[in-house]
């Protein structure tokens, strides 16, 4: 039981794999969490952009929530046939990819990448955004909160997603449950009081209007509330996680999740026309959270609120998961087309996609740190690389069905036809209207970011070009190769290195730097050491060259001397044995000059295709 | 022409030594400055401790400075007797070990090393206080000023000992000639006035006194004037660096030292005493060294003032010099007996023994930041190390007499005796008086430095014994490696892998070990492209080993493979041949699993004496 074994689990074999697959109970949280928790800072998002406008704006939210729920209701429909389209996992990357070409699916893929990272920060940041709502004394240590909740789900997630549903699944459900609670309780109170029900704890006044209202800021606002949507593509990206049949069991989370989105969005939007509730200016004094207010609002601040801005909080912090199921598994496919690196195709300890976790938590913890973990500055970031992979995941079903044909498929080109243009327009929406408060960075690492992948696959490409080989290995090049042995003076490990020497090859030079103000014994102990027993042996003899070293260095002559060898000799392997002293402690290291391994440094660096490097170890007993 | 070859000079070799010999002229500033400068700090040190007594304390200065100029003397003739007696080189470790024993030169080697660190720290730190008391705006910067002047004695001393001569005479000769010009009108002005000089700018009014005059805090006082002496050692313990004949130029060189140092401190006592200057509270606001409120008591704030300050601060800073010229010669005398890694007995490209250089810059660094860069919170510190290695060298001198006796050695005993006995009795004398304040910082940091240095000789001794060998090498031995492939995919590097193979020895396994869902097809390949042409050539065939691995590890297996190969053949050696893709950039590191580089490292970490590791590098040509 080592302290890996604690935090990360025992390592678990590559046959226990099946068991890793879910049902629609522990679906929901694993892979609608990102897509509910939503509900608890999209809304608030809109309604902080009507700030300006005072009491007059709250109305506003009605009618813009209603527009995220159509919106959300096209893109369940076009969803629900790409699960169906793709059962072994439909995310947008392999959509696009599949449909529209390389370059598409490589937009989508960048897109989503972008999109995973700022859902995990954005959805830490929300979640502390609750906590100093309700405990405001904690509002300096908001970045710490932050960084100190992602590490904490890194670990999980490295620990492997069988666990992570359990642990997962308590807080998800007690947030639906008391969230919806309170959604009831506020509309049948405002029902009862004839739709002017009264506030246990009213809400603070809005600010007086400083602006009036305009198209531009109902634009503004509707794209800050369109991240309400964000996280619902995630069911249909890991339909291979799922139970069998693992279609209809996909299907069926992904409309429970939706549903339960939207009957969130739409009593939000009530409660917040019937209660009055205007946004607070987030990161400032005095902040609270709309979910905070509406709940004080409705049962005021007893037991029921603490619950449930409790589950609000964790399931706030812990929608981040989504993010860490996903940005793996799409890293995976990335790199399993060479677009990205080998490492995130490999499994770790935990039957998890180790590499992608590592990066995303750096990702995320880089954003959180840039923006303080304040989620109102990184809302614009947001939503452009969600939206994107959704137009191209739609668009990229229209080509399917156009390329499937199959029964009834015109049906499905219009559903996600729709899907497409709806989103689409969205995209360009989100981008004019956040351009200058961060979509720009959004715009602009999207690009990047395919650009990169790219190189990479370009890299990839030459390298497995210039591998490639077809030829069978030539029995006519097995000659010894010319041996060149660094020599100082004759110790045990001398006498190793010249054995091995002479195991490997006849033609053996040794090569002795001749250092400041040395007693010159090297000649006479090589004589006695080496040349006598070979002589009687009636072996050939090995050279020992001197090297001079005016300016006291001892390697780059070594190197340089290997060198000239090896143009002498066009056609031979030269093999330079490199005599090691391998400590037992690591402190022990700062004692030697380490000359060997920089030796194998520069060897390997200035080297070339006929240079050989061999270390002969010497394993120091203390 | 690089960065380094501009920062550091260009490479000098080794033949251009002789070059580097000092005469008196450029002696005393290389040797001297660090004593010399000692009297900027040493009478404030000793005036801080009497701010207490108010005006009272004042008039104690003289009958404390004569103690240390009556110390100062029996020094001097102490060490121009070492000087002659040591020609090639006499510092106390020297003197110490050859006449105590190596545990008393080590006890020297760690107090003298401890004392040239802080020389470096509080000569910086003393300058910075000059300029800071010129200009009190400069106050806040004090650390950084520090560590900018450590930067660039650091450069100066890497580029070698000749050009620092030149750099450093000008300073010197403009503060010894300024400081003695101060003196020398201010003791005319206390004749010609009877007594009462009229202070050109009066010094600040001491404070009202706070405390009787006792023997504890005249000690205390005595302690801390001490520091005044520090710094006269270096000319005996650098006797190989000046002009032949080597001892007639070093003791003229002392000689001139002490003098010039005895009458700077007999100056400042009388001139403190005469116009009645009262030590200011280092650090606080309004702070003013001693030496700056003698100076513009005697001729006001003028240009001579702001030269002789200037100056003042440019040598003090530069004092830390005498250190970066001893430290590294201490350290490279201690690792040829191998006490230090041989490291320090290396000279750099410049004839610096470097690494001492960079050691010392490294130590210095962190002294004035942990004491924030103030002089008096180091100087507790500082004068423990400088007399225990002045006590151990005049002890060490009067074994050296009793032992070679020769022409009136009697005489000779006496002097080194009385000094012995005089440092010997300061050093209880301050390590009593300043423990509480930093003593005890040195008086536990030279047992640690002496029990590390033992330590590292133990170790060295254990390694050379271990290494030893007297024995001819083996020509019986000398049978072919087994050699252990680990394969991927046949490749042009596959393919140049089984070649070195083949040409090392005959005896080759190949190892596979088997990715989660691999199409395997290695073993069609090693049949087509390796097993075919063997056997027609009528070659051994290479074992194919597949190599299972449920926890999808790589490196693991292959390395239990090899250890378990090398148990099955208990007297053969085992070579694992490792093909190893070279990048040409580095960020193409990033690129790759580099399975190569950890394999090495795990088989050199867990493998033993019979296994060896040949490198098999593939150079890239993107």
């Amino acid at each position: 039981m080592t302290i890996r074994d604690v935090l990360f689990g025992k390592p678990l074999p590559t046959w226990d794999e099946r068991a890793e697959q879910l049902g629609v109970g522990p679906g929901i949280p694993i892979f609608g969490l990102d897509a509910l928790s939503s509900a608890a800072y999209g809304p608030e998002a809109a309604l902080t952009l009507l700030i300006p406008l005072g009491a007059a704006g709250i109305a506003y939210i009605v009618p813009i929530s209603a527009s995220v729920i159509a919106l959300l209701v096209i893109v369940y429909f076009s969803y629900r046939q790409t699960i169906a389209a793709y059962p072994g996992g439909g995310g947008s990357y392999t959509v696009a990819s599949e449909n529209l070409g390389p370059f598409a699916g490589l937009l989508a893929a960048a897109a989503l990448m972008i999109d995973y990272v700022l859902t995990a920060a954005v959805g830490i940041s929300a979640g502390v955004g609750a906590l100093v709502s309700a405990f405001p004394r904690l509002l300096p240590h908001t970045l710490g909160l932050c960084l100190l909740i992602l590490l904490f789900i890194t670990i999980i997630n490295l620990r492997g997603l069988r666990q992570a549903g359990i642990v997962f699944m308590v807080p998800t459900y007690l947030f639906i449950f008391s969230l919806l609670a309170a959604v009831g309780i506020g509309v049948f109170k405002s029902i009862t009081s004839g739709g002017h029900p009264a506030a246990v704890i009213p809400p603070p006044a809005a600010l007086p209007a400083a602006a009036g209202i305009g198209v531009w800021l109902l634009l503004q606002s509707f794209a800050s509330g369109c991240t309400a949507m964000t996280g619902v593509e995630a069911v249909s990206n890991g339909v291979m996680a799922f139970k069998e049949p693992a279609t209809k069991t996909a299907q069926r989370t992904l409309t429970i999740i939706i549903a339960l989105l939207i009957l969130m969005l739409g009593g939000i939007a009530f409660l917040v026309r019937a209660y009055h509730i205007a946004a607070t200016d987030p990161g400032a004094v005095g902040y609270q959270s709309v979910i905070s207010m509406i709940i004080a609002a409705v049962v005021g601040r007893g037991p029921l609120y603490y619950t449930a801005i409790g589950s609000v909080l964790v399931v706030l912090a812990l929608s981040a998961n989504t993010a860490f199921a996903d940005f793996p598994r799409l890293c995976r496919a990335i790199a399993l087309n060479g677009y990205l690196p080998d490492a995130f195709s490999l499994r770790g300890r935990r039957l998890v996609y180790s590499q992608g976790v590592w990066v995303l938590a750096g990702l995320a913890a880089l954003l959180l740190i840039v923006f303080q973990g304040v989620t109102n500055r990184l809302i614009p970031l947001y939503a452009v690389g969600a939206f994107l992979a959704f137009t191209l995941s739609q668009a990229g079903m229209v080509a399917h069905w156009l390329r499937v044909k199959g029964p009834g498929y015109r049906r499905y080109i219009v559903v996600n036809g729709i899907g497409a243009v709806a989103t689409g327009a969205t995209v360009l929406v989100v981008l004019v209207a956040k351009f200058i408060e961060g979509a720009w960075i959004t715009a602009l690492l999207i690009p990047t970011l395919l650009i990169s992948m790219m190189a990479v696959k370009r890299y990839f490409d030459r390298v497995a070009e210039e591998l490639q080989c077809t030829e069978p290995f030539n029995v006519e090049g097995l000659h010894s190769p010319l041996i060149i042995l660094p020599v100082q003076k004759w110790s045990r490990l001398t006498r190793k290195a010249v054995e091995v020497a002479y195991a490997l090859s006849r033609d053996v030079e040794a090569v002795h730097v001749c250092a400041e103000g040395e007693k010159n014994d090297v000649r006479e102990e090589w004589e006695k050491y080496v040349l006598t027993p070979l002589r009687k042996a009636g072996l050939t003899e090995p050279k020992l060259t001197m090297l001079d070293s005016p300016f006291r260095l001892v390697i780059t002559p070594i190197v340089n001397h290997v060198l000239a060898v090896q143009q002498e000799n066009p056609t031979r392997r030269i093999a330079v044995l490199i005599p090691e002293m391998i400590e037992h402690h690591w402190w022990h290291y700062f004692l030697e000059n380490n000359r060997a391994e920089l030796l194998k440094a520069l060897l390997l660096l200035k080297g070339n295709q006929r240079i050989l490097i061999v270390n002969v170890p010497w394993y120091l007993k203390n």
